[in-house]
């Protein structure tokens, strides 16, 4: 077979395996793998550097299918490539317990790079994942010695162009100068309502290269293979800039009645238009989930140039091993998502009763933190100063220097690119910003939750306490949202000392993301310096005697809880005040924990909080009550709006007394 | 006095003003009102036509201030006009109660159109003020009559640039030609934490020209009002583009330590600094919230030409009215935010137990809806599809056409959109789409509730219901996310009559947001037509007998409870279904209400949610159980995930056991 030949066949495999897998599941986006597969087999075939037996071999390039709706693409790419997902499971495509899902899962799917489905944010990991590449070049590379060089591609949608979350992470890209960082956008022109021009017009390669990137074109991207090579060769000559390759191609290409057209978008081109599809590409339409063994051979390239590239590395590794062994060594810990021995010894302490706003505790431990792991890089949207979260150093850029990222006034942008760092791997990142702002990068913060990505915010400002800034710099429903969301981890610390403690607990978790809602007012430290905030809550301050009611608080309103017991002791009620930093390690313990702190017999309970009760009859039951805000904030100083909002110790205690006459009924 | 010296002196009031009452309030942003004050008042004098003493007169040009935190800057504008807000209110700045606080609030003070602060949401607000002026001018003027004419200008700042939900709006602002929008970007090179070249690099107005935008520049922003002037011109000049004019100034102009620094930006000058500044500016430094009589008289220029703008276009309204009666009475029916008569009747009804997709329900009612209210104008994010949200009649374009607005993929910015078609008035707008990206419109949702907006969101795809698509594109948390936002009303009806009620309820509220979360899949109508979903939860099927359980549901588990119910009632326990379409307006009842669909003395509750159960507890309490999903969904077929992930009827019967174990401890 002529190589000509081969390469149509097997662009046509990667087109006749998707439509095949998404006709069999009756469910799926046929339109973009037909389109995308030439695109997608010169990068692959050409480019990528990978090895489908190491799928986690570090210095792999990666690869983002940023338009995650195209998931048969990436898998048969992955299946063609030599990764392990088998026949079967392109034949399972979006059933129960395969690892073919709807749109690709990275913890799920060996060789998928990013979780990706909610436009622009494969786009943005993208970005987050050339930074942590040229962060941990720096890091580790010594001069004769490269052990991290490696190149990140995204294939990128009409959505993707235009979602804010890629315009951010594109702008900062650019800025940046990722030159690593290569984007094959698929101009289509075809979104799933109808034409794109339905909402867009812009000059998409202008856009870009205003963002300064480079911005290639390949008009006939359908069959033009060897232009998609060469624009993806001119992509790396460019080491300053990153590139845009903005690639013409027909959505749905060689479906004869669907071509071009947004019936092939999202819907599956049914069995007869399967079949006429394979007979216009000169397939056998009787044929399904074929593989010719041309093809077959053909793919084996990838894991051959892979496995080469992979044996050159360790060779490389080996000597840089040899030659910088503690350097190594610390490789390893960071490529295993550990932390360096005694990396929490030393944080700082603080004398009970002192007044430290929990933000600036937080900068404090960060300042030490940074400084024990190298590997540890992040920065704010524009508030460093205000969130306390710059550390000594300097700002981080491709040319080196210090661990300050600024992500600029982008937070939507920021938690995607620190879902990208941590997707790449061997770099544990921060995003900081005010509290309220966590909305902006909420669908981000999703996503790491459901990949257990172990990203960190450092939310400040988080509540009324703000003060004369207002409502819209006020967060009240913020902790109930966020302790809504599976597998994420909220942690509103009462003071200094539970501050320290919760930078430990963030920084030690594995498995999914830690926000840090932090005062921007200062709080007395009333908390022992081994608060236990790993379980979550705990008991602050008994009543003498068995308790008649229970206040449970949070972060600047533990004092008022501590305040309202020592006024109900001196009236000869006994209270217990429980500091509840974290909500979702709390409910996790065992009942023997849980019923130790809240005695189930206990039922008059008083929640305080500085945000909506909503969520907080799990805790106080149907007797309880809740000292909190189900309104808006207001502009004014932070004490006087705490006062005229109510949440006080005089409120507390009527609550207490109003839930111990509920629960005696 | 000369004109130029007015000219200065008038430009360095608006400086003084807003710095000696950021002092004052030692709190607030002095950098931007020092820099934009020329352009602010370039603007404000020479071009925009406002009725200080009819602020809400519907013609008005609209003016946002989108660097929300330069809030002095407006509010010494809004005063020197001579709207009502007396220097009182300007010494009172972010203080509890007064008219000023930190960021502007729209329903707060008279003549802040747009609340803002949160960066980018003004610039899109703006975007979806001129949509609305295109749209009400199509539907109002007649030829020989124009009674909507106006202008909406913008004032943006570098984060408003760079932010993604203004970069998706400028680029929808680009693709329809909004030709009377007009943006001014204060070009100070300075964010809070430095320079914004920490962050941003790219050519601003070449992206703006990448979107279509005409792009005009003003080299000497701090001094050249009459180039300001011309430029402003100019935009009004070009009908077919949005206009961005590039204004290079610097920040805390004046000011001889801080001017060009982002020391400027946020904090106060301090009282020297402000007394250096007044001498660099030629100010008495000892005169304190100083109008010259000359200046004073010199802004009476701007109520003089808003009253004579508004007495012409009460002359042709008048005229117009004359000849359109029933048109202006539908007209004053749009502005007053009510509904025409009768628009309810006639809405869809099915038969009990039909097979109906809420989402498809939906889509009847719109058809009926948009027919019965002619400016109801929304749309989607390119899901029309999938939504049902695409009524007769076409798209919507500024040349006129359908009702459609094919926002594209651009979440944020249609949230955005559709709160600055509130905020200018006298239209009905609505967002669609996936429920689970809600999450990237939420912060612009936020500001419609806190700013009591009435737009509509027809969120569908509501649950793991959703099934192939699998977890990123299915919502969990989202429920409680957003029952968590104060004042917005967020209704999941559990068939086609309850979703024809929640429209109803929709459409009718005038004080804030409401959402409709609809399922993809079937359900069967089991609610009675008249389903009182505004009063939020309501007894659906009672036990024969007082119940001993309750079973709360909502959406797609309302029929899972009913299946619960009986086969309970099989076994001879007594459950009751509530149906709660909607939290807020449940919890809202008088107690009695409450209390007749809950009676206090039952403690076995159940409540079915294919949702977080975070939340629930309010209403269950701790002896009940919830039915829910504490964790990211799968794909799978949305029947198979249901079953596999224990939505059902068993695990209800079963819940119902324990919690009535429970109970009776």
């Amino acid at each position: 077979m002529t190589e000509p030949d081969v390469v149509a066949l097997a662009i046509n495999t990667i087109r006749t395996l998707s439509i095949d897998a998404i006709q069999r599941a009756n469910s799926g986006h046929p339109g973009l793998p037909m389109g995308a597969a030439p695109m997608a087999y010169a990068l692959w075939q050409r480019h990528l550097v990978v090895d489908p037996a190491a799928p986690s071999w570090p210095d792999r390039d990666r690869f983002v299918l940023s338009a995650g709706h195209g998931s048969m693409l990436l898998y048969s790419l992955l299946h063609l490539a030599g990764f392990d997902l088998p026949m079967a499971e392109l034949q399972a495509f979006r059933q129960w317990g395969s690892k073919t899902p709807g749109h690709p899962e990275f913890h799920l799917t060996a060789g998928v790079e990013s979780t990706t489905g909610p436009l622009g944010q494969g786009h943005a990991n993208a970005v987050g994942m050339a930074i942590a590449e040229r962060f941990a070049a720096q890091l580790w590379n010594r001069p004769g010695h490269t052990v991290v060089d490696h190149y990140t591609y995204a294939l990128i949608s009409d959505g993707d162009v235009v979602e804010g979350v890629a315009m951010e992470a594109a702008s900062l890209a650019g800025h940046l100068g990722l030159g690593k960082l290569i984007c094959l956008w698929d101009d289509n022109r075809i979104t799933l309502d109808g034409p794109a021009s339905l909402s867009m017009s812009e000059d998409v390669g202008a856009r870009y290269a205003a963002l300064g990137w480079q911005v290639l074109r390949v008009e006939d991207g359908d069959r033009d293979v060897d232009a998609i090579d060469r624009a993806i060769a001119a992509a790396k000559a460019d080491a300053a800039r990153p590139t845009l390759i903005c690639v013409r191609t027909t959505i749905g290409f060689g479906s004869p009645k669907k071509a071009g057209s947004s019936s092939a978008h999202g819907s599956p081109l049914g069995k007869d238009e399967v079949a006429a599809t394979k007979r216009a590409l000169g397939w056998d339409p009787e044929a399904h989930f074929l593989v010719p063994d041309a093809v077959r051979a053909h793919f084996a390239a990838i894991a051959a140039r892979g496995a080469a590239a992979r044996a050159d590395w360790e060779t490389r590794f080996a000597a840089w091993r040899a030659a910088f062994p503690e350097l190594a060594a610390q490789y390893d810990t960071a490529q295993r998502g550990e932390l360096p021995a005694g990396w929490a010894d030393g944080l700082p302490t603080w004398k009970p009763g002192e007044q430290v706003a929990t933000r600036v505790a937080s900068g404090k431990c960060m300042v030490h933190l940074a400084a024990k792991v190298p590997w540890l890089l992040g920065g704010d949207a524009d508030l460093g100063g205000s969130t306390k979260t710059i550390v000594p150093g300097g700002d981080w850029s491709v040319a080196g220097g210090g661990r300050n990222l600024r992500f600029g006034i982008r937070e939507h942008a920021m938690g995607a690119i620190v879902n990208g760092m941590a997707y790449h791997g061997g770099v544990r990142g921060f995003a900081a910003t005010f509290f309220v702002f966590s909305d902006y990068m909420r669908p981000a913060v999703r996503l790491a939750a459901l990949n257990h990505l172990p990203a960190i915010y450092v939310w400040t400002h988080d509540s009324i306490g703000v003060g004369e800034d207002g409502p819209t710099h006020q967060p009240i429903e913020h902790l109930a949202a966020l302790r809504a969301m599976p597998n994420l981890w909220v942690i509103r610390p009462c003071d200094a000392h539970e501050t320290a403690r919760a930078w430990q607990a963030a920084l030690a978790r594995t498995d999914g993301p830690v926000a840090l809602v932090l005062s921007r007012q200062d709080l007395p430290v009333v908390a022992p310096v081994d608060a236990p905030v790993t379980r979550g809550g705990y008991v602050l301050a008994d009543s003498e005697g068995a308790p008649q009611v229970i206040l449970i608080a949070t972060g600047s309103e533990v004092q008022v809880a501590l305040a309202a017991r020592d006024r109900l002791a001196a009236d000869g009620v006994r209270a217990r005040v429980v500091s509840l930093p974290c909500w979702e390690q709390f409910v996790a313990q065992d009942a023997a924990y849980r019923d130790a702190v809240l005695p189930p017999a206990v039922r008059a309970r008083v929640a305080v909080e500085a945000g909506v009760s909503y969520g907080w009859g799990e805790l106080v039951g149907l007797d309880g009550k809740v000292v909190g805000l189900d309104r808006y904030g207001a502009s004014a100083p932070g004490e006087v709006l705490m006062e005229k909002l109510g949440l006080t110790a005089d409120a507390v205690v009527a609550a207490a007394r109003a839930s111990l006459a509920a629960a005696a009924r």
